[in-house]
């Protein structure tokens, strides 16, 4: 669901859809969330600039709440708060807010076509990419190769429990691209022949750890078992600030039901984590709209944004 | 479905059951046909030993069509056809089948029960186990821990595609031993926590390679990966003797619609191999009812069936 | 021995405690070393800054020969010496080096207080950590956590020869944390159930060695087979300058006697290296006062204090 | 303590000294214990053959009470009281008890100095050979490499707790072997430098898996990080028929005393365990009287007791 | 050089021959050295038993002088000579000799046709397979499998400093086998396009450890950091029964001017060890003519030798 | 080929001694390519700033075309044509141009300098290092070592197909380093009793692998299963920019006469890459003329570039 759908919806509509998952992907959280901002400032009729302060910040309590470990809907907020509360009035205010909103629109879209090229120019010609789960961003590089020429093919995993790996699926044979479906637990026996994995990232850690969809860590043991290099494509604002202050990134449990109706299974207990952790080791390279970096280097790209 | 289950059905009806997984698991596999055999023998009312020599031969070729990679299979139709044809007449024809089917299912049944014996000894009070698929020697390991009073906790992957794992999860909490389920993704997730790995086998070749449910490699590439041992549950007649003579074991690829209706997802390629290859050294141990040995051990239980 | 102890002592006595070992610990020996400095400042009657200059020196050169390894020395008689030889008159001059000696004070307290909570917010509850030798700001993060209501415990080494782990049983039995002690060889045998491993620095390297008491990198080998994340608390007046220009950290040998009595063994030879070297590899994350950062970041570090 | 020091002694008195540890080594106390039952039999003076039965049996029973996991002691005992029961009389009893015990001494010794000669001549000139605790046969082996005049050196481990290293260096030193005592946690530092490990054993399991002194995995891990081969010195009696039943091999926890005086460390939990387990991935060779084995066929010797 | 080419030469001719390496390949020294046996034999005039034996033991330590490592040459000389001292008078004595070297050729033979099938099965159509220098064995395995239909190509190192895989590319080459020559060097940087290795063996130790021409250790642990199975095919006359008894398998160092002529390097040491040792966690299977064993097998090969 | 045998060349015999490679080395090529573009500058005769501008962009396409994958070549090229452009009139263009040069040959001296003195204190007394193929910046840091009184002594590989490592032992030789030849297949067999590998690098990319003459991938996978570790030495002129936008490093195949005669081996394919990648985690530190940095700051040095 991307921002043309949420066009016009009140923050409460955002934050649930949100929540409920039909807004999903780091960089679709982040973007609705920073529209829901912006929402707020232009809707907002009154004249007192603290009470408009008062409701973004509500506003923003509120969106943060809905995936409380989302770092890129974080980032995405204080870009747009960056600043705002310097507002000599409040129509200054609400052009700033605006206008960062913009900015971080225009950002968000420009490093996604960034990302795509430097990491669609790292795959070669006949190479054979699996992904995992769905990521606009792994996509956007795999779409990129296969735009300028390069005869490729792709394996996609199921990507249980919410089988995103469907979506992938059919957005790259749509495409054209040639598309095989897997089950997630089938990635060590197909490996041997993928010359590189492309996935995306929710959260990376100052350490170079990369916090993905669950199984990402798993997939990258079993490359990293065979030599096939593993890339994560990724915007910078998805790299965490806090992680950098010593916060672990915590790993959502999200509802048994997910994965299978627990009143079919009384007295088995059922554990759904969304995320896992990949350690720096096991990645080859991040792709992020300044470059390609080591995931040793994580910290270098967080300094910049503290400072 | 057990051998009181398939009392009384015919030849092809057993095939056919073997073939649409109603049968299922190495040692029931083994086990009908090894009925099936016994049930020619039985059933067969003309005098003529040739005939009955030919039928059998038919029935074994039949059989071995429905799960051509099954070695448990053809090591129980070889233990009942052992020796038959050096018969005098068919009545010690027929008395030699059933002498041999008997001694298949005894050996069977009691193989399993040493298997529960020395595996379950090899649990810890306190352990938590994971295991992969539906492996009821795995499953008769844990039993016998939690049966001799061991406190212990199990977690089970769902197992994908066909989902095995509902029916672990139901048979350990029948048994009141505390289960969690997981997505197949979840392994590497929760592996730190674990104290054992135990899994079944279809088949073990004489290099000590495992191979077992589409999975099982990678599950044991994380256990590898935490130091956690893991532990394969099975009888000697699943170790390959062909694989001494140079063949591989090969990777059944069973029916796309397994995993999702092929329709939906025009122009996707499907790909759904069943079993993978776990090399011997991810395998801390080997228990079958001769004992516990290394997986490199495997050549010496297969040099005395060849002998 | 913290700073109030060697309130007073004269030079020549602070730096026999150093050789002693009475003062240890990196953060304390670079205290003791900028405190002497001032000292030399405070007490300095004549009026010749020339002369003034000289004796800084000289207690410098005599510091600095006390453990001619120790880079937080080094760094810390940098820091209070850093300009003053730019002073306008003798009044200046000693001005200098009593705002560089509280500086430098007020930065190592704040840095270990920063270390303390970013090291002791990645400590989880539940957690058991496993500590070599005595050092400062591993604990500090220890009890960081446990006085944030975290329910750790904690495995401590003996540490081997000067068994500094009876202090850190002590120090974490006074707080009320459980502990328990084990010799170091014991290591590999408990680290399954240890969740994390914390220890602290000598020295940093610019390549992302850390070197640290003998058995470090042992500890850290047993914690990386086991899939334990190893952190590494160090304030950066730790990190080595001259380890960018090539100097390799040498590996002090001390008294064989600290071992054992080597008249008793006539003809035997006894090493006793006091520190090793543990590759940047099976580093999971160095904490320091500027926040969490991969070892690799390392050279980041030490730029900034060339630059 | 050896066979001469214990001639004479009564069964409680040799039970007390294996319990104290005055009688120490597998070996050893395999030979005490058989030794225990020869002197039963020699000393009864009654003529009932069911009592002397009787007697022998409380022995055994009280001697594999005083080191419940010590193979090499049940092995012996068995050894001793092989066929007995079968005795026509009292007097073919004694001698058959009499006779048994020679022979597992013969064996015993003609192992050792078969385990010396093959492990030796594995030892290169100019080898630095590392050994950790104190075992007589590993040290047979470089003994027998010495005498056989090759040019080597020897690095020994303290052995916390019981500091069996000085026994170690002693014993080399007075055949004038260059010998270097390190502590234990010092062997990842001097490894680079060392050629082969050679080591003892307690128990070998079925699988391969060797148990020995308390630090022998972490030696072990040390070597195989550093591509240095172990080696295991190990008589076939030190191989655990019951590992193959599933037993597991229990690590003794031994008095906290052996460590540190508890009464010093009020609420200081400490833990002495006596034992580890090295798997069998670290191991290059064991060397039994037999003949040089991989670990992985540790099976192989087992089954032959077995039969 | 295979037997037709030595047809009529003598022991001395023959020894030479194996000196210069124009008789090379572990089984055509062996099938070398039993002819030059039988030749004498055969040749043999006086009637004096005695004589004869004394000829044939100064043959045998010739022979063995050429190659002192070749583990084949010394089963094949010990196979002919095999019981030959029971012989009652020289009839029998040289028709013993004659007829164990027609056993030992015929053995010889068919083990190669053995190993060529069961090698040959275990490659996959569509394979690529790496093969390092020129094993007579891996190329009978390979040809086998491109004879029975299988669509394969391989890549043939040069093997330095000899170029035995000239000699290789050109005997595929000739079978139109597609094959590729790359430098030594090369090996890392194609491993991951292939499906396995395969090579020959000069000796096998009682662990598991495969002697094989220089370069086939750095081959093996490429294939094994790709995940590339690695397969050794040998005859069971290459496993040393010495390795059982402790003899290290002796490295032997030819004439630096197979590299180079030494006299345009004056002052520069030239170092040309002939063989490397493959330890036996690199190696998935060995192929012998009894069958695919894991290589901690190879005791139990050796076992049966020394029985 | 240095710069003194270049003085007075044309810009095309410049570069087909580049395309021969007459001239080769990273260092060197670039040097030349640098001294190319000055000596148009100096040779201009015409007054019109556009023909020289034209001019130099036309060498320098025509230079880039000589090895289009040598990142020393381009950053050399644009370091004379930094600013160039903006030059006021032609003769503050041909002095920039000179200038330029001057620069870039002064520091390209200088790192050489930096990096010889930097490496050159990391390498201990006593250290046997190993070095691959013929690289001017190792073989610096190793005569620095020697020249400053340590005592070492050198194992160079034979570099197939080009055998550069005849010019190494040569060039060591003549400086008095005890010095071995090997081929490039001992380096396993050989690396155990190396301390330290030296090598140089063709290009660094962004994610911190090190790409370099064949064969130094596999020395570096070689030393870090033995525990030793691997130096670089490269100056920060040999990273490239364009890796962090994604470009791969394309892999030259050269032609395949350099390995053997392709006419001699009909139907025989020839691969001959010139160089392979080294994967970070095979890397110890890098040695820059800014310093010692890990692999993974590679990114942190290209980031000063780009700015």
């Amino acid at each position: 669901m991307g921002l043309d759908d949420i066009e016009g919806l009140e923050v409460e509509e955002i934050a649930r859809k949100i929540e409920s998952m039909e807004i999903r992907g780091a960089a679709e959280i982040a973007r609705a969330g920073a529209y829901a901002l912006k929402k707020i400032g232009e809707d907002f009729e009154n004249e007192d600039m603290t009470d408009l302060l008062e409701e973004l910040e509500t506003c923003k309590v509120r969106l943060l709440s809905t995936r409380p470990t989302a770092v890129s809907l974080e980032n995405g907020l204080r870009y747009v708060m960056h600043g705002v509360r310097k507002a000599d009035d409040i129509e200054q205010l609400k052009e700033m807010i605006s206008d960062n909103y913009s900015d971080f629109i225009d950002n968000s879209i420009r490093a996604k076509s960034k990302i795509a090229e430097y990491g669609g120019r790292r795959i070669s010609d006949d190479d054979m990419v699996l992904t995992h789960c769905n990521s606009s961003m792994a996509l956007a590089a795999i779409k990129y190769a296969w735009n300028n020429g390069k005869n490729i093919s792709v394996i996609a995993t199921e990507s249980r429990p919410k089988k995103q790996g469907y979506i992938t699926v059919e957005e790259l044979s749509k495409e054209g691209i040639p598309v095989t479906l897997i089950v997630d637990s089938a990635v060590r026996a197909k490996i041997k022949k993928v010359d590189k994995v492309y996935v995306g990232a929710d959260t990376i850690a100052s350490n170079g750890a990369v916090i993905n969809k669950i199984g990402t860590s798993q997939v990258a043991l079993c490359a990293d078992e065979a030599r096939v290099p593993l890339t994560v494509c990724a915007e910078t604002y998805k790299f965490s600030r806090k992680s950098t202050f010593g916060e672990l990134v915590p790993i959502e449990e999200r509802d048994p039901s997910e994965i299978v109706d627990p009143k079919k299974f009384p007295g088995v207990n059922i554990s759904n984590p969304v995320f896992d952790a990949t350690p720096s080791e096991y990645i080859d390279s991040i792709i992020t709209e300044k470059g390609v970096i080591s995931p040793e280097g994580a910290y270098r790209i967080i300094e910049e944004m503290i400072r």
